[in-house]
């Protein structure tokens, strides 16, 4: 079972980000914090996790945009000072964008603006959190690697699998499926470069899912709820043996 | 045995790509047209390119950078002026730029410079190519696919294989190793899109050659002769079967 003391998600105004928080926060005896991140909290789009954040105590929202690198920066100091010397037990890189386009029409700057959201901006944010997600592991009690205890969960999708390239027929989109293979590489580079520090780091296949983004692809099978109480549960469950693997919402592998 | 009438190289004033140049160059009944493009042929550092030019009449030099898709559409129409409506048999993008750093200091400057020429200038030049490549299949009386009828070749590394991690111990290179990785998608999305054209698309993995990249990484074991070699009598070897694939020098199959 996944107990946290203190999570942050990513792009959490929308879809499996928003769906995420929700079910972090309704948990009994949930985590203390939830961190939710995202670029514009006061705009309308941010609605949804502002009454979450209205309604649940451990719900602090935060303007992140993960393509800037100073409002990383911005918001990792602002959950420093909140968690007051305690550390950060789990991180949940989500935020994605995509552009629908073709492989013969793709363009230069779709490739590059997907790529800086969806895998520098990870990069940069696991950077900023890293003092965070280290004192989490150092402080924990528990032997062995957990993501209750101190994990970097990068939400990738099978879309981004050179082997299966999941709904190829739905849409070539080469920005996403490009930007989501270097995240699969960046996450193993992760669990090699983190292992000592008893980081657990794991690339996370939400399934296809009823989000704006997944339902723009084709008809979505897999409810937003549904995917993030199996991912949740998937999450509780992971151990060592785990780390710098590729799973999807229901802890199957999924290949590189 | 590779027998193509014509082929271009990409970063062809140093390491692999003068070395394809030369070898290609030099085969009795060897390719009519080998265009050898590079970001400044009046720079020094392209001397020795030059001096394969004045040996060898099939040699032509045509400055591109891969990173400014302005000069790609410029090198391509010089391309198919020079090719006076025959088709472009073998594209070899193998230009490609790495930066030493380690996973913690890696910066998101580097990550989007790197990834701007090793992939997204892959795709692009492949783009700007696609009408002479599939003019060189049509044209062709061969039956299936070879890289002797049309063919995309992406230069790509184990490095980039997020199975085995080459060498991850001689540097960690994030932004290399990112791009690779998305270079290996882009390959297997290019052999599904241009499967109907007859196009062969392989991701190739050259070894660990003694270039000025190579041996920056650590103790290269491969010359770049043996490499080149090799890898040139393994791409004369390629069927259909291979197309979407990830293959070495010796043809041997590499891991996503």
């Amino acid at each position: 079972m996944l107990n946290v003391r203190s999570v942050l998600v990513t792009g959490s105004n929308r879809g499996l980000g928003l769906e995420l928080v929700r079910q972090l926060a309704e948990k009994s005896k949930g985590p203390e914090w939830v961190f939710a991140t995202c670029r514009d909290p006061e705009g309308p789009r941010a609605q949804d996790l502002k009454n979450l954040a209205a309604k649940y105590r451990s719900v602090k929202i935060l303007p992140m945009d993960t393509s800037d690198p100073s409002s990383i920066k911005t918001a990792a100091a602002k959950v420093t000072e909140k968690l007051q010397g305690a550390g950060l037990n789990l991180l949940i890189n989500n935020a994605a964008i995509v552009r629908p386009n073709t492989l013969e029409l793709e363009t230069a700057e779709d490739m590059a603006e997907v790529y800086k959201t969806n895998l520098i901006g990870s990069m940069v944010v696991t950077q900023a959190f890293l003092p965070l997600l280290r004192k989490a592991s150092q402080e924990s009690p528990q032997k062995g690697m957990s993501c209750s205890k101190a994990a970097i969960v990068n939400v990738s999708s099978e879309a981004g699998s050179i082997t299966s390239l999941l709904a190829w027929e739905h849409g070539h989109v080469i920005n996403y499926r490009c930007s989501k293979a270097a995240l699969n590489m960046l996450t193993r580079c992760q669990s090699l470069g983190f292992a000592e520090d008893e980081i657990l780091c794991i690339a996370l296949h939400p399934g296809w899912v009823q989000t704006d983004m997944g339902n723009a692809a084709g008809p979505a099978p897999l409810t937003v709820d549904a995917s993030v109480g199996a991912a949740l549960n998937t999450l509780g469950r992971l151990t060592e043996k785990d780390n710098g693997t590729f799973v999807n919402w229901e802890g199957a592998a999924v290949p590189w």
